[in-house]
């Protein structure tokens, strides 16, 4: 059976899982504290973190590395498509989510509000929280701007672009920190994305100490 | 004619010069002081990095992205292998460099030495740079381990993942952070690639304020 060893609210095993669930590949979820650097686990994943994926005798880390194997393994759905230009476009958008959404925004908010406590590494830094809060409505704006001129966030085509924006998304409405009415297009988007089968196994996560926002597993939100 | 903004010592910059050089793609090098955020610059990269790459009329930006770009569009010679679980291996391995080495190496040793004072952010922290200088010996030694087993950081063929560890190392090379009598592998896996000519440009850069090392372009180092 493939693992994949992960904490439900990390933005980068929830990319991970979607792409696992929406090339219908069976996996079982095993959470993984990876904080506590347990001997074992960093025998699987030297870098210490998670996502890693156990599948076919191989193990597996890094989620867009990952992503770009279960593409070239499982082809079917497509989340890459063919032109080398719109393969660029999908990276990029990934690299952005990835590296620019999650410094500004996730580490601020999800971080800040739910990994510390949880790590016990202390308490919020208001200053963090603060920068995060704005900083998320300049990148739902720029995702309203794309979302203006594409049916999905990298053109015509849902791809690994959607997924890596909707994984951070989806962990902080978690934690109520998406304002959903900044930008119609936005929750449209994420309303279609949210409602694909691929999605439930995230919605029905449940973080001791945390209670999820009264619309995080509603559709209709 | 193609340009290519970036700045002389960035490792993300540098992995793409090397891949296009590798790969014989003539390109114009543009310093850009992105930290000045010219509007001009924005307009041609929102996230306000570099590299940002200007080709066939259009633009790119995100290292990563641009090297899968220019890999499908101008295939020879490969610099991924064919085998997507290779292929794993090798974006695994510029993720390691790019994202983790990056973060507990490049920033703390090349970032605090040199880019706070060029881009006037105050002086170096001595924390940051011991753990930097300490961090980047356990990262010396995963090479000697990789290398161990393999001609190539990923395997049998050089890849974009040599390409991705050389570019930190050779800049972190110029300030004189890289212990060469910590493991013979490593140094003849550095000498192997520093004397292609893709690598050629990378060594005559010079850096205002900062001398490079005296074996910094030497190939007998």
């Amino acid at each position: 059976m493939n693992r994949l060893y992960h904490v439900p609210l990390s933005p980068f095993c929830r990319k991970v899982r979607l792409v696992l669930a929406e090339k219908k590949i069976e996996v079982e979820l095993v959470e993984e504290r990876y904080w506590e650097q347990d001997p074992d686990f960093l025998r699987r994943n030297p870098a210490g973190k998670v996502p890693v994926l156990r599948m076919g005798g191989r193990t597996m880390a890094e989620s867009q590395a990952i992503c770009e194997y279960l593409e070239e393994t499982v082809p079917e759905p497509p989340l890459l498509p063919r032109k080398p230009e719109s393969r660029y476009e999908v990276r990029r958008l990934c690299a952005w989510f990835d590296d620019k959404f999650h410094q500004e925004v996730t580490t601020k908010l999800l971080y800040e509000r739910v990994n510390k406590k949880i790590t016990k590494e202390g308490y919020p830094e208001s200053r963090n929280v603060k920068a995060g809060a704005k900083a998320i409505k300049y990148h739902l704006d720029y995702m309203h701007w794309l979302l203006e001129q594409r049916r999905w966030l990298a053109g015509d085509m849902m791809t690994l672009a959607d997924f890596a924006a909707a994984a951070h998304i989806s962990a902080l409405d978690y934690i109520s920190d998406v304002d959903w009415h900044r930008s119609a297009n936005v929750k449209d988007w994420y309303a279609k994305i949210k409602s694909r089968p691929a999605f439930r196994n995230l919605l029905a996560d449940q973080v001791p100490g945390f209670k999820p926002s009264v619309q995080y597993a509603d559709l209709d939100f």
